[in-house]
This record gives C-alpha cells, structure tokens and sequence, in this order.
C-alpha cells in the first residue's frame, strides 16, 4: 500500500493526533512530515489540499483535516 | 486491540471520510455509528468529546475530529 502522509507542525495538537494516527494506521503506513521544521514541503502539502495542520492525506490522494492546530497561513507566516 | 468508533451523520464529508479510515484502520478495528439516525448514541458521542462529526474515537480514548460536516448542536436539532 502507498503512505500516507502526515503533515504537522510540531504544536501539542499535532503531537498528539500524530501518535493516534501511527498507533491507528500503523507507523510503517505512514510518513511523518513536520512542515514547521522541513519547509520545503510545504509547497507539496498545499498543493495536495492541506489547509490547516495536523492532517493526514492518504493513499489516494484525500485530505483529512485532524482537529485543529494550526493554519496553513500561521505555519508560513 | 480495542475498536475505535467512527461517529458520522451521514453527511457527504462524513461518507467521504468514513471510506478513508476504513481503508486506512481496517472495517474490522473501527465500528461506524450513523448518530443522524440511531440517535441514542448521542449523549455516549458527546460524553467522549465529539463536537462535530465526522469524529473518530480512538481505542485509548482519545477523539479526532476530521475535516467538517456538521456539529453536535446541528445533529441534535
């Protein structure tokens, strides 16, 4: 199976969904993107619809919004 | 490994997020529950946290919110 992709960007929200979504989908199903720190990615996370972090996107290409961090907006800012 | 709950209302979000997740976990470790329809699980949704649904509930408790459909207050109205 293709990864997902978990974007974050270090906040207690992120850190938190980050260790429920590894225990859920397995830690092997998924690669872990802090866009706080590695901002090169962010270019690809928006362009695959990221809005607001942490969020997942999957295998085939949706986005899932998990709670909330914090916005796209902030995180560039 | 205890299942996580799936809360949804049966909302276009909520079908297009409840089909990644049970692709991501597995239908065998996540139990979906319509709350638009079988309205007693409501008052159990609420006392783990769900504030909008679509909302995973997690084996240890914790409760994800994804992207949004609709909220507690919408659904009960």
């Amino acid at each position: 199976m293709k990864k997902s992709i978990f974007y974050h960007a270090g906040c207690p929200v992120c850190v938190s969904a980050e260790h429920d979504i590894v225990n859920l989908v397995g830690s092997k199903n998924v690669e872990v993107v802090n866009i706080g720190e590695n901002r090169s990615r962010i270019p690809e996370a928006e362009k695959a619809g990221v809005k607001s972090v942490p969020a997942l996107v999957t295998p085939n290409g949706n986005t899932l919004h998990i709670n909330f961090g914090a916005s796209m907006v902030d995180v560039k800012g």
